[in-house]
């Protein structure tokens, strides 16, 4: 049977099952799984997906599951979902539950702290890898992926780690002070979290411990947690570019995600009009020449086009930390030398195809002085927009496109209409 | 000095000061860096960076550099250089040293076995945990990242797995296959690696076994070398929407990055062109009234960004494993519930303010129909495009959205020009 079949899959896999199915579905599934799972299926779905199904559970079973998680799984879990959900679960919690989930939140999203666990096992310089082996054999079974013990002295001071595979080829009698690495790069509590992730990638980490304001280790970060962070930021770019949310759940119901979308399509239809407006200013020139409505398009979408490459450059060699200030004006120019070389190379081939069929020499040298300055326009605004916003805190993925093709419309336009009204009516 | 610097900082940090350097930089700074340190350094560098440095360096050196590279880090560097270097590579190599280049060359790229390695510790099933302690004392350091020993039998066949941390807690005296996982999932190895990057993902791992066609182990992959697979796999999808190659470098000399533009403008060029053709169909008609050469370009607008995000969402659904036979019926009727919900919604909008703008109720009720019409079209492209695309084993978000906007042109213009010539004319 189906409930037999969602008992034996891993969590993993019930929860890809459940992110597959559409609303409806899904809360059938959920009926017929075990109480005993739900921690661990909740954990590993997506936030839209997980906010569903816990805002129909009872609080008192859902303060069940989370007995279970991890501290970051907690943190996570609890700070997505809506005011009124998390108010009720923290009620039906006993004290002693609700201070970890106040400890588990109390680090800001996105930060080192709140992606950590708190179940780090530490060991003292002075005692002896004997003494060690003895306590984990006593202890029975590590934190999961616990590939690193981290060495503390008196103040809980971060002084050491030491690889788990060290323990097994050390002596017994070493002292862990002796076998242990010292200078463990510690990570603060407060970094942000994609930091942290593009130190994972760049040192091949499995680990890495965190420490608070005076070096106090306050927790672990695991590889397992960043590679979330990395899909969802990468996904978060792509998203963004589309004008979509990226915790957006495929399977959402209609209603929703047409609400979600229409903001996009929103300022899309504005930027459109904006054209439209600029269009309008030379109707006369239009009304003469039909000609000029056919090839208006073709300048403002090369630009927009050529713009959105320099955009996205830009803005992945940001997110790779490739751009900085002594680097981004070399980019700046090598954009703007490359708008330059496509102006002539796109005005040359538009004028050659525009002459040929319109029969019309003059519209071809219009259209290609129109390419060859929209293309540098495009070049400076793409290359310069995603650094700008960065500076302002606006997220160049989520805004920069509308703004650089609202850019290349109005300026290809003008171009356009602007000299064909000049040397044509 | 800067040469002191370079030699005093982890390989990964010279890598990134490198990709962020022009080319001219880079190779001087190349030229700073001791010969012992090239291996680790050229490992951490993209493609195209590594090979631009690669193809300016003796051949023998490139031999020394590539000895101390893992088996995946060998296969990776070898196989994206060009064929006349390569070669000369490969006759300056020892006949030992050419059979193991060979052999990381024997998988095909993308695969499993491309980004494996074969420095793989293997235990038998029937010795002590004492026995397994004393020779890896004995042999001193563990490969990089050893999370996990794995029991092969006499035919070398995968029977179990033994976490490291495992050995600590384990009584001297058991057996390894007393203290082994017996279901260690392994991964055939031609598996493709955005494959096994959805498996560690989902799964959480830190290494996987690897085996051949026999259930042979031949090596064993770790989360490192996943995570970038994981991050090139979606930088490649925001890449190519932009119409960009992949490891296009962000410093590359002008040139060479014009070229690599110009593709996607060219293709783009052509499908502007189809636009501009279908507006001249209707010539007679924009001759007669400029109003509709001013509103041309509002609803192929917003049908390109409607289709863009229905596209999108499906493409990143297709990648998390979402989309599914069953599911992708689901989602294409839902997508076509909101299209169609989206074009009430904005043609109702879009006809108040076109009719109040140029005081036309009928100029409205046109431009409303075309909107409506438009942004369905929209919706069924998006939502089936990359469905098909893979099915035909192209790459959706590469061609997906040039498509998909020609269609939404050539469907908005149609509709627009199309009605208003039979109202209005
Ligand atoms: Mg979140
Ligand atoms: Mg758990
Ligand atoms: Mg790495
Ligand atoms: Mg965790
Ligand atoms: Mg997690
Ligand atoms: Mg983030
Ligand atoms: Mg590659
Ligand atoms: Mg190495
Ligand atoms: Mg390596
Ligand atoms: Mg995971
Ligand atoms: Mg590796
Ligand atoms: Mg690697
Ligand atoms: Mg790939």
């Amino acid at each position: 049977s189906v409930r037999k079949m969602l008992h034996e899959f891993p969590p993993s896999d019930v929860a890809l099952i459940l992110e597959s199915s559409p609303t409806k579905t899904r809360d059938e599934l959920w009926e017929l799984i075990d109480g005993d799972a739900h921690g661990d299926i909740l954990e590993e779905l997506s936030e839209e997906v997980r906010n569903g199904i816990i805002s129909k559970m009872m609080p008192h079973n859902v303060v069940d599951a989370l007995e279970e998680m991890d501290t970051d799984d907690l943190a996570e879990t609890l700070s997505s979902l809506p005011d009124e959900v998390l108010r009720d679960i923290l009620q039906s919690m006993d004290t002693q539950d609700r201070l970890r989930a106040e400890q588990a939140l109390s680090y800001g999203e996105e930060t080192a702290g709140f992606i950590m666990n708190t179940d780090t096992i530490t060991l003292r310089p002075d005692v002896s890898v004997d003494v060690v082996l003895r306590y984990i054999r006593l202890k029975g079974n590590l934190p999961e992926n616990t590939d690193t013990f981290y060495v503390v002295n008196r103040t809980d001071n971060l002084v050491g780690s030491v690889p788990v595979a060290r323990l097994l080829t050390a002596a017994p009698d070493d002292k862990v002070v002796e076998v242990m690495d010292e200078e463990a790069q510690a990570i603060p509590v407060n970094m942000p979290d994609d930091e942290v992730a593009s130190l994972f990638e760049r040192y091949n980490w499995l680990s890495a411990p965190v420490v608070d304001d005076n070096y106090r280790l306050v927790g672990r970060i695991t590889i397992d947690d960043v590679v979330d962070i990395i899909r969802e930021d990468a996904e978060h770019s792509m998203m963004s570019m589309a004008g979509l949310d990226d915790e957006e759940d495929t399977f959402a119901p209609v209603w929703q995600s047409t609400q979600r979308r229409s903001v996009w399509l929103g300022v899309n239809l504005l930027t459109a009009l904006l054209a439209a407006m600029v269009s309008d200013l030379f109707e006369a020139t239009l009304s003469q020449l039909a000609v000029l409505a056919i090839l208006n398009t073709i300048v403002p979408s090369m630009g927009g086009v050529a713009g959105n490459q320099t955009l996205t450059l830009v803005i992945r060699g940001m997110a790779l930390g490739h751009v900085n200030p002594s680097s981004s004006r070399w980019l700046i120019s090598k954009e703007i030398a490359i708008g330059f070389l496509n102006g002539m190379i796109w005005a040359v081939l538009i004028a050659t195809v525009i002459a040929l069929w319109k029969q019309n020499v003059m519209l071809g040298a219009i259209i290609a002085f129109a390419m060859m300055i929209n293309m540098l326009a495009a070049a400076i605004a793409g290359a310069t927009l995603p650094i700008v916003m960065k500076k302002l805190k606006i997220d160049p993925a989520l805004a920069g496109s509308v703004i650089l093709t609202t850019i290349t419309d109005v300026v290809g336009i003008f171009a356009f209409l602007g000299t064909a009204t000049l040397f044509l009516v």
